[in-house]
C-alpha cells in the first residue's frame, strides 16, 4: 500500500535535469498523452513513459501507438504539450529508422512460444510494477522487423513468472515443442522469465535431443517499454538463431555485455544467470557461448567447448518426461541432517542433487543420512557450491566417505544443470541407469578439465 | 578399497617422459629416500614425492627433511639412487634460494593460529589422498622464512577439514582470538581449510568488530607438499598482512591468479570460493579487493568498495556468540514448501536464509509456508541465488508478496555472508532489532548497487 501511494505520487519518475524541466515547465505527467514537435524535424505523439533510474537527463521518452519506445533529445524539441492542446499529428510518424519498418518477409518460419517473463511484460505506470501481460502476438507487432528476419508464428503456451515455473511446465513445454515440430518451422523461439530461464533451457537441452532444429530461449532483463529494455535485441537475435543456425540443440540468447551491440549465444546446460540486474546477466560456466549475434551476423565461435559433433543415441531422444519428486540442496556449515531423512519419509524424494563444498563435500555427520537415502534407492549426485570447476571425490577423506555411500560425483555440472538433468533422467529411465546417464556427457553438457576463460 | 588398491600400485604417479625414464632406469618409486647427485653442482637427498596431474616431464620433485619440496631438472642429474647404496650427503643441501633461510626476527608478533585444512595438510604417499596432518608449528618450521617477515607464535585450535566447521567452532574461534588479543600481537592468522574459509571469513567479520588487529584467514588449494602447491606464498602474503596492515578487520588472503607473483587480500565479508580447484579460486563478489601482496609489498587499492572509515557502534563490538538453529535453502524449480515447515515444527529454526531466484523470488506457492515461518517469529531473509547483484522485491508482484509476508531483503549480500552474520545477529541481539542490524551495513559488507568491475 506504502509503495503503490509512493509511486503514484512521484509522477515524474526518473526524470531529473534538463529533461524535468522541460516537462514541469509543459505540465504534463507520466502517462498522459503528448504531442512533441521539434520545428521542422518532426512531430510525433505517444504516452511518456517513465525512465529508468540511472537514465540520462536529456531525454524524454514515448511511448508510440505501435509499441515502440522512442527518446527524444530535450534541447530538439520546440513544443511539448497534452494531446488535444496541440496540433494533430499522425502517430507513429517515427524520426529515426524508418528501414525496421520494412516488412520483407522470409523463407524461414518461426514459432515464437510465449510463457511470461519481463520479455512479455509491461510496466504498470501507476505502481511502477512489472507484470507479466504481453502475448507472443504483442510482441510480434511491437517489435516489426522481427518480419523481416523470419516470418513468425506467435503462441501463448503459458503466462507466468519463471519463478512459477516447476519441472511439470518444463514438460508440458516440451510436449508442445514436439507437437509443432511436425510443421515446418525452422526453429523455434520461447520467450521466457530470467529468474529460472537457465533451468528451463538445461531441461530443454535434454528433452529436445534428436529435435531437428534449434530452440532459442530468450528473456530480457528489463521490460519492453523501459527505454534501457534489452527485449527486442535479444528477441531479434533469437529469432535469427532460430531462422538460420545450421546447428539443432537449446540455446540462450542475451546480452554478450552491457552495450547493445552483441547478443551471446550461450549453451543451454552450460549458462546461468549470475547477476541479479545487469542486461548481461547470462554468463557461460566452463565454458564459451556458442556463437555471437552481431548485427544481422551470427558469429560461430570457434573456440567454444560444446561438442556439437556429439551424437547421442536414440535411447535419448524426445524423452519428454521429468520426474517432479527431485531435490537440489544448497549444503551450509551446521546443516541440518534431519532435513535429508525429512525429504526421504516426507517428501517421497527419488532423486537429490546435494551443492556441497569444494571439490564436493559435506560435515561428516550428515553421510550417515546421506547412507539411508541411498539405500532407499534415492538417486544422490554431487555437485559444487563454487560453481565453476569439476568436483573430485578422491582427493581428501570426506570425498572417499562419500564415494563409499553411493554418492554420484556429476563432474562440472553445476548445481542448476544437474537439477534438470536429475529430473529428466529419473522421468525417463530405469534406476539402474541413473548413475551412468547422469555421468556421462550426451551432448557436451560436462566440459572438459582444462578448460580456462 | 579399489582406489586405495589402484593408488598403491601406480607407484610413479604423475611422473611421465624423461622423468618418468630416469626414475624407472634408477629403480626408485615414490615415497622413498633418494640422493640426486648432480655432477659438480649439488648433491641432495630427500623424498621422492608424486608429481601433480598435470605437471612438466623434466622434472622429479623430492621432500626434505626441513619440509621443504624441490623439483630438480633431470637432465641435470648425474646420478639418482636410493639412499644406502649411494654416497652420503647432507640433508638439506639446498642448491637454489639459500636467502630464504635467513631468520631475521621481526619486532612484529603474529599469532598464527591452525584449524586444519588442506593448508595443514600431508599427502599420503601410498594413496595419494590429503589428510590434515601439520600443525602451525610443523607450517612454521616448513617455511621459516615466515621468521623474516614477523616472529610467529603458533597455535592449534582445532584440527578439521573446513567442512566440518559448524557455527559452535565459528564461536570457540572467535572466543580464541578475543582471549589472545590482550597479548600484543600485531596480528593473528587463521589457517583453515578453504571449503568454508568464505563462510568462516563473513563470520569473523562480525564478531571481530572492534577488534584493533587484522585478522587474515589463509587456505591453500594445493597441499603444501605438491609442487604446484599455494601454501607457502598464501601463508606468507597473510602473515605479512598481520604484521604489518595499518587497518583492522577480517580479510582473506589467497593467489590473485594463477601465477605465484599477485596474493589477493579480499575482504572477509565479500569474498566467496568460486572455483573447486584453481589457485585463485576466490573471488570479490560486486567488490575489488583490499590490497595485492606483491614480494614483500602491500599494494593497498584505492578502487576498492569496502569502507574502512565506517566507524560501527559500541553495540556491535566483540559480539562472539552464533546462533545454531539457522538455515541457508537455496529455491529451486518445484521446491517442496514442506521442507519450510518441517523447519519450522522439527527443525526449531530460528533464522533462514532464502537464496531465491532473480532480484530475490520464490514461487507462489511456498508464500504461505513463509507466512507461516514468520508469523512463529522466525527471520526470514531474502538474497539471491544469482551471487551477483541486490534483490529488489519492488519490481515485480512476487518480490511485492514477499514484503507484504514479513520477508527482509537482504541488498547484495550473498548466501554465504547472509548466512554467517544471520547467526550472528541471531546469537546477540533481541528479536526486534533483527531486521535492521540484517539490513545496515555495518563493515561496509553491503556494496554500492553501481559497482561495476
Amino acid at each position: 500500500m506504502d509503495i503503490e501511494n509512493k509511486e503514484s505520487e512521484n509522477s515524474l519518475e526518473g526524470y531529473r535535469g534538463l529533461a524535468r524541466e522541460l516537462l514541469d515547465k509543459s505540465k504534463v505527467k507520466i502517462g498522459q498523452r503528448v504531442i512533441v514537435d521539434a520545428d521542422d524535424e518532426f512531430r510525433v505523439e505517444g504516452l511518456l513513459i517513465p525512465r529508468y533510474e540511472h537514465a540520462d537527463e536529456e531525454h524524454i521518452v514515448l511511448k508510440l501507438k505501435s509499441g515502440y519506445n522512442i527518446g527524444i533529445d530535450v534541447k530538439k524539441i520546440g513544443s511539448l504539450s497534452r494531446t488535444g492542446k496541440g496540433h494533430p499529428v499522425k502517430e507513429d510518424n517515427i524520426p529515426e529508422s524508418p528501414k525496421i519498418r520494412v516488412f520483407t518477409r522470409s523463407a524461414a518460419k518461426v514459432l515464437l512460444m510465449s510463457t511470461g517473463g519481463t520479455i512479455a511484460s509491461r510496466i504498470d505506470y501507476r505502481t511502477g510494477a512489472v507484470h507479466p501481460a504481453l502475448s507472443a502476438e504483442d510482441l510480434r507487432s511491437a517489435i516489426p522487423e522481427l518480419e523481416s528476419i523470419a516470418s513468425i508464428e506467435p503462441e501463448v503456451v503459458f503466462s507466468t513468472y519463471s519463478e512459477n515455473i516447476s519441472p511439470s511446465h518444463w514438460q508440458s513445454l516440451s510436449e508442445r515443442i514436439v507437437s509443432r515440430s511436425k510443421e515446418r518451422f525452422s526453429g523455434f523461439v520461447i520467450m521466457i522469465g530470467t529468474d529460472t530461464l537457465a533451468y528451463v533451457s538445461a531441461a530443454l537441452s535434454f528433452s529436445m535431443i534428436g529435435l531437428s532444429q534449434p530452440v532459442i530461449c530468450v528473456g530480457s532483463q528489463r521490460s519492453s517499454d523501459r527505454p534501457s529494455s534489452d527485449s527486442a535485441l535479444n528477441l531479434k537475435a533469437a529469432v535469427l538463431v532460430a531462422a538460420r543456425f545450421a546447428r539443432s540443440g537449446v540455446y540462450v540468447a542475451m546480452h554478450a555485455n552491457e552495450n547493445d551491440d552483441d547478443i551471446a549465444i550461450h549453451f543451454g546446460t552450460r549458462v546461468r544467470k549470475n547477476h541479479t540486474s545487469r542486461r548481461d546477466a547470462f554468463r557461460s560456466i566452463d565454458s564459451d557461448y556458442a556463437a555471437l549475434v552481431r548485427g544481422q551476423e551470427i558469429v560461430i565461435n570457434d573456440q567454444q567447448n560444446g561438442d556439437a559433433s556429439l551424437k547421442p543415441s536414440d535411447d535419448f531422444k524426445l524423452k519428454t518426461k521429468f520426474e517432479r519428486s527431485v531435490s537440489l540442496i544448497k549444503f551450509h556449515p551446521g546443516f541440518d541432517s534431519r532435513v535429508l531423512d525429512f525429504l526421504l519419509r516426507e517428501g517421497k524424494v527419488k532423486g537429490i542433487i546435494i551443492e556441497g563444498t569444494g571439490l564436493g563435500h559435506v560435515s561428516h555427520n550428515i553421510i550417515s543420512s546421506i547412507n539411508g537415502l541411498i539405500s532407499e534407492g534415492v538417486f544422490v549426485g554431487m555437485t559444487s557450491q563454487c560453481i565453476w570447476g569439476h568436483v573430485d571425490l578422491n582427493v581428501y577423506d570426506t570425498g572417499r566417505d562419500l564415494i563409499r555411500a553411493g554418492v554420484v560425483p556429476l563432474g562440472n555440472l553445476f548445481g542448476e544443470t544437474a537439477f534438470a538433468k536429475l529430473s529428466w533422467v529419473l522421468g525417463n529411465f530405469q534406476p539402474e541407469k541413473w548413475p551412468a546417464i547422469m555421468q556421462e556427457s550426451i551432448i557436451g553438457e560436462q566440459t572438459a578439465r582444462l578448460f580456462v576463460k
